[in-house]
């Protein structure tokens, strides 16, 4: 059960996206863009920077074009989008992107409260928004939400989790991120959901995706490196929430994720104190302190002194 | 990897004495009674509710026999108190003790600066101690502090935690708690330090007693059951810290631990909405939020709206 050391974990920063989208405080562009190309300085070499959802759904985000322009000079990172239809698609590729991702769900009710559509529906949309994006040159990511857990519908049947991961991989998505949307998930229920579907797909297409309301994204990381899995979501400063799910707290935090990957001998190539560093920069912008573990540790009240 | 559903587990609660000990706000006894009372009707059956260190080394917690004459009732919970010396078992004894907690570490530099002498006079003196003990049919547990990592002295061997812990065992103790002090530990570090030790020492004498400063107490507790382990020390509300451990944050708090077992199916006896209500308490004494997720979650700014 002990991981081998020096293994390679990819981290997979959301912060920008996931994290930012749950912001009622807008974000002036250029914070954003320093915000990211903190993380980039950080270590980090794949960022989810924007989302061409409608910009009255999401107005946070609406400057995802803006954004993008201004991460044109760096490119030794992955940078992606959040797309949800041919209409958001049209505008990421018109802005230049070369990675997306589509969001669905493996509970009914939570993808009709968050995206007003049924799984199936989605999944066809996206068939026609990834088909172009294949043609384009474009490679694509896809999430399916509430894969433990569903704040409407409460567990979740590893085979739903299971048929929707599949099709998100015939439709042309390189990888998977399960996602615990709400952050309730314990160990048994990575092994629960995640063990049935490395059946049949290789590791390397599946990620985690956890939020931490309980504390339990770590052990989950922990479970999931266990079972083989070596890709990782997480958000700096622990950034994130989701206004369909009450009561959810951030993502998982970078930082948090770093040390435990560093304690645990892990190679990742991101350097704690400067995912802090971009994690301060955020957290000026929305007056807010990190919510990580390490921030309180190493920045919070009373440090410095030893 | 999966435990068991169905199988037992048992909590040990510190906050009234690892938790309160670090406290620079005095505790009026009735409150620490109260909050210990709410504790046990929250179904928690192990308690260390009082320390007889010298009254000046720790005043919060001088008023040690006031607080356990105030438990007499509670018949049904082991309340214990910690134990430095024979001074302290003379004043336990008289105030009716039926378990004692002894305290030492795995690192040299630790202990001379946490109880001013050596690890092997720690040990001398517990053999006094223990030996009185025993003969007045008080039982007996031991912590092995710094057992993962020392604030001075860095990664410690598992050899040097094996021979402390075997010692304390052989000297009286029914159950030895592996302590990490200062909250740095990963689940690796519970595997290289906990499975040398399971080797030779039945799981049910080996307790974790995990601080969480990093987030990782919650994985090293599921390293722990991984490993057969049953026991685990926590504290409601998160309290505690450790003034001789630079940066330490508290211990597991309780309440995120019950979160953990209950969604893994352990069986404990502990309910969490009465956790809350005891961390409530002391929490108002304290005038100071709990830290642990499950607050945050159930009773933090912006809850009870779904």
């Amino acid at each position: 059960m002990t991981a081998a050391r020096g293994e390679r974990v990819r981290i997979v920063e959301v912060g920008p996206r996931d994290g930012l989208q749950n912001e009622s405080r807008p974000v002036p562009t250029d914070r954003k863009i320093a915000f990211i190309r903190a993380l980039a300085a950080a270590g980090l070499r794949e960022i989810e920077a924007a989302s061409f959802v409608h910009p009255k759904a999401v107005p946070q985000l609406a400057d995802a074009a803006d954004v993008l322009r201004g991460l044109d000079d760096l490119p030794e990172v992955r940078i992606s989008a959040l797309v949800p239809n041919e209409r958001g698609l049209d505008r990421a590729l018109a802005a230049g992107v070369r990675r997306i991702a589509v969001f669905t769900a493996a509970s009914e009710t939570f993808v009709q409260r968050n995206i007003g559509m049924s799984i199936e529906a989605s999944l066809q949309t996206f068939r026609a928004v990834l088909r172009r994006a294949v043609d384009a040159g474009v490679t694509a990511r896809g999430y399916v939400s509430t894969a433990f857990v569903c704040p409407y519908e409460g567990e979740v049947a590893p085979a739903d989790v299971a048929l929707v991961t599949e099709r998100l991989l015939e439709l042309g998505c390189d990888e998977v991120a399960i996602s615990d949307t709400i952050g309730v998930a314990a160990p048994t229920d990575v092994t629960r959901v995640c063990a049935p579907l490395l059946r049949t797909i290789a590791p390397g297409r599946i990620a985690l995706h956890l939020h931490d309301t309980c504390g339990t994204a770590l052990a989950n990381v922990v479970r999931g490196l266990d079972l083989g899995i070596r890709t990782f979501d997480a958000s700096a400063g622990g950034l994130g929430g989701c206004p369909f799910a009450p009561g959810a707290a951030g993502n998982l935090a970078t930082e948090d994720l770093v040390y435990l990957l560093d304690r645990m001998g892990f190679d990742h190539g991101v350097r704690l104190a400067a995912v802090l560093e971009a994690a301060a920069l955020i957290a000026d912008v929305l007056d807010r302190a990190p919510t990580s573990r390490q921030w309180r540790r190493l920045r919070g009240p009373g440090c410095g002194a030893a």
